[in-house]
């Protein structure tokens, strides 16, 4: 099948190789001109400009959009003015499911198809497979399968669920039709928030190993300071980096994040080169929204968020009033920030 | 009655006189010997020395020992070998309930009577009184009922509870007898793991307010940094002051903690004088163990805990941990942390 | 003042009654006939149909709409075709703020004012007064003054805040002109969320208190059951309804909150006429909604959110997946449920 | 090498089978005499008792005590009584790590070697191999290696770590010498911290997706029930069994726990036979119990330990005293809990 990949970034640009690597076609274009070149070779012809792409591609046109989510939108409608009806527009970038349920409302209106497909993966995706979590109407969707396959990773890509004896479904290929539009996306905000979860749940246990050491340091003697009333039940120096690396085998929480961590650490078991400012970009705020609509709760997801934003320093103010308080009630001077 | 006071800092010096207002007398005595003659006066004489402090009491001696927990068990077990059957140590301090139990067995085999009490009113007791959680044996927290009356607030403090029409109980003069040793400090605990969720919820709560202006602001827009969908419903600067104030009266949510509030706001409500380190102080901590050991939920108590922790700077190691994991699988390079 | 009264239910009945104690006069109206011809007395005009409503009240009007949140929108879409230019709506209610960003806008259109009107204070506040977060227009605002200091609890509901020493500005009468529209109702939606996480403080804490006798009790021994390490530290029978009352007076927890609380355990410490589903109501979910836009963490409020979600029996399905993983990698048979 | 092994429930048993399989020889022995004749065959001798257990051995015995947590204690202390100087002793079950430290300082006064094993991989390790956590002294520890060796996975269990060129140290055979006495059991506890976090978020992810059809359902209109704002986003029927293969290749969560949660919901995703009473087993509480005295944030693990004791029905008190509060404040009548 051909199709037309706008947005040549790390993520599209694996996903034109993927697709040609299995005998599909590609027309590539992306604002950024060198990308396009580094990426055009056989199976993979350039595009110079968008009315390019549109003229390269065979109708009914496939194109997948791969662009950063703050311009997907723009990108969407400049599209749609210059296809034609039955042509397929597919975002597989993270954008939040009501817009798909928005754009693809207003595309029907001009007989175009939209498709939302959360594609997770990251930087190994090119070699492993993306995982596919698709949105849309049922005819399109099937129309597509023979690329969201050659981009998933394919049954052989883990051992099989025992139970599942049948003929294996496309979810073990490794892409799904979850639902009407917006199902994708929705499917793939959830995806992330769990992330945020996991890696949360990682980070504080490692965090809870690395002091397992307080007991062999001598803590200021203030009344502003917790004493350790055990002391010599915290004098373990453990090896993070080890131990990153011992649970990949045999332990119930092994897991690909984890291998990811061991990578991490065995390189660099301090991480002196990051300072702890910890991004979240959208789907794990998402995931608390819908939690806290559908009145479902989310303790662990959203405690995992709200981490992100303390680490980013926006606490701050409600930690002053905290001081503030303090010291009101019981005289306490502020102890002051160490500086790091 | 003649009472002894060990620990003349803010609140062992308020506590003796506020005794001495009500026609008790006491001895007080601090190895701050600045502290012992800056109290010394009508019905309060001053001891030189702990001999000279036990030789100044009559017997059955009432002592109460209000130093830092730090030195709770020493000063006790010092006092121990000076004192005669049927004395009594009171424990005004915030020492764990558990060492009382313990404490508790081990004078009791010197015959010594003691008694946990948690005291709780801050800077602000000498005035408004103090609120006491007493635990001890029901013959020895009788036989001190006039000493806890006078450190009370006293009935008329808060207008009467509907319902209650009885004489008023000594819960309702503001000190109560909670069980037996430990019980006292154990209520108390509490009481103060209660104060880190209240504390909390207002910190918070001003802190969404405070920011309830995001939408004025320009972002930086990469893609480490999620974009605000709707900035025109962010666009409020918010009188975090007056807030408070208003507040205070006839709103469900006033509370002495919100008049403290209030006041540290009033003179400077950007609290630049603050840098958020919030210290914690043990009673939250154990709280929360109490929590883990009975089995009990405290998602509210822990959450201020930790956060806390945070502003200690503990969750630092996490952070970083998150940050290589980002880097990991999605080669998300870290945002450096403003510098404040 | 004349002020139109719509919607009389407990608040606003009961804010009628307080602005004509204060000498305005009300025409009220109610699509339950019963509830206008209980209020209606002296300065209190009973109205018998919108139209009616309309026609005694002299221009501008001035109407207070003080209906269930569900019903306010339709309320004030069809007063806007009855009323003139000039004329002042009031939502008294519990809206979403950006509701109100949305009606201010659509009533501007025909030159009717709109102020968004935050009230609380529950059933007590004809007696008490209540608080009041206002948004809308300056002059608009400035115009209602006279009202909103009438229902407002004034100055000497609370003991004056130290620092502040001018001629008390309205936040210390219990009112306050928050900003624009939506302001009010964004500053009483934190209020709320406030509340959510100040009322699960005390919950927690009390039922920490409750199962402070767990030792007392044999437990199942059972590879499911986790031993409790040292029973003798958890025997005592705490009387949760005398502690509540004793925090009343001179604690650092004391408030209004915890007076409430005390009331409905001084009646029946068990509360067994209580079941423990735990309703909410929109602000909780709306404020960890502002925080989660803001980038701002609240730790608490949503998880006292999240526990109220539990209380509906929301984590069903989650605890389900918990039991059949734990089944799958441990062989751990579920425990049945208490029935209770 | 010949190991004794005590407690031939599901994990003992498999253990002595690896062992055997990989050469060494067994003493087996239970309590249940049916276990230990299961048990018996080429490689795996049977004991009659605890005296016979003891002889049937070869000094310097090695024991590997595998029997429930409560009865750990008294079984390491019959076998004190019964051992030689330079008898090893491995626990390698789920002990808190600080009875340990203190079984490990009694045996020695008896010149007896412990050793705490943490071992993971339920009931699928006689396959996959088993991870282990190992503390003790390094001459114990190092003896012991041939039999970790034949326990754990091997190096084969997983694709090498980038970055690790070496030849593979124990942790990469999926065995580690994590410290002195009790670093075992730490680092099994925190993994089991770690596994509450990780199972948490799943779940709560998954329920997300189950109720992301709350807008095709009509809710009850009452002052108690929040409305939903925009149904039309909520009306996906989400496959939860599909989901839960569709991320085992290729995504970024994809986990061996991510793989039993597809197994169990590939036979019955409304997984009705379970009730949804989670237990805990200990790890998680002593987890959250060793980061609050280290001082550092566990907002993760905790929330989900909290949510086990929530679906224990632990919360119970707590919920009906927030009922009570919003029925003083609000008038609220408390809608009863539906009857499952």
């Amino acid at each position: 099948m051909q199709v037309g990949m706008i947005g040549l970034g790390r993520m599209g640009a694996n996903l034109a190789r993927r697709l040609t690597k299995d005998g599909h076609t590609c027309v590539a274009y992306d604002v950024n001109r060198v990308a396009v070149e580094a990426l055009a070779g056989p199976g993979i012809q350039s595009a110079d400009s968008l009315d390019d792409f549109i003229a390269k591609l065979t109708q009914p046109r496939v194109i997948w959009v791969m662009v950063p989510a703050a311009v997907t939108g723009k990108t969407v409608s400049d599209l749609a003015t210059l296809l034609a009806p039955d042509d397929i527009i597919i975002d597989g970038g993270n954008s939040y499911y009501r817009d798909d349920q928005m754009r693809a409302k207003e595309l029907k209106t001009r007989g175009i198809h939209y498709v939302d497909c959360g594609t997770s993966g990251g930087v190994f995706g090119l070699e492993r497979g993306y995982c596919l979590m698709i949105g849309g109407e049922d005819s399109t969707v099937h129309y597509l399968e023979p690329i969201f396959k050659s981009i998933a990773p394919g049954v052989a890509a883990a051992s099989r669920t025992s139970g599942r004896n049948d003929t294996p479904g496309p979810e073990e290929h490794g892409y799904l039709h979850c639902g009407s539009n917006g199902a994708g996306h929705f499917v793939k905000m959830v995806h992330n928030g769990i992330e945020y979860g996991l890696m949360a749940a990682y980070a504080e246990g490692l965090n809870i190993l690395k002091h397992a050491d307080v007991g062999l340091h001598s803590r200021t003697q203030d009344a502003e300071t917790t004493p350790l009333r055990d002391p010599e039940a915290y004098q373990y120096q453990i090896d993070i980096a080890k131990v990153a690396e011992v649970w990949r085998r045999g332990s119930v929480i092994s897991s690909w994040l984890l291998d990811l961590t061991a990578t991490a650490l065995a390189g660099d078991s301090e991480l002196k080169q990051f300072s702890g400012h910890v991004s979240d970009s959208g789907e794990g705020r998402w995931t608390t929204l819908a939690a806290i609509d559908e009145g479902v709760p989310a303790p662990v997801i959203s405690a995992a968020l709200f981490g992100r934003f303390e680490s980013q320093g926006e606490a701050d103010y409600a930690d002053r009033i905290l001081s503030a308080m303090r010291k009101q009630f019981g005289g306490h001077d502020e102890k002051q920030k160490d500086v790091k």
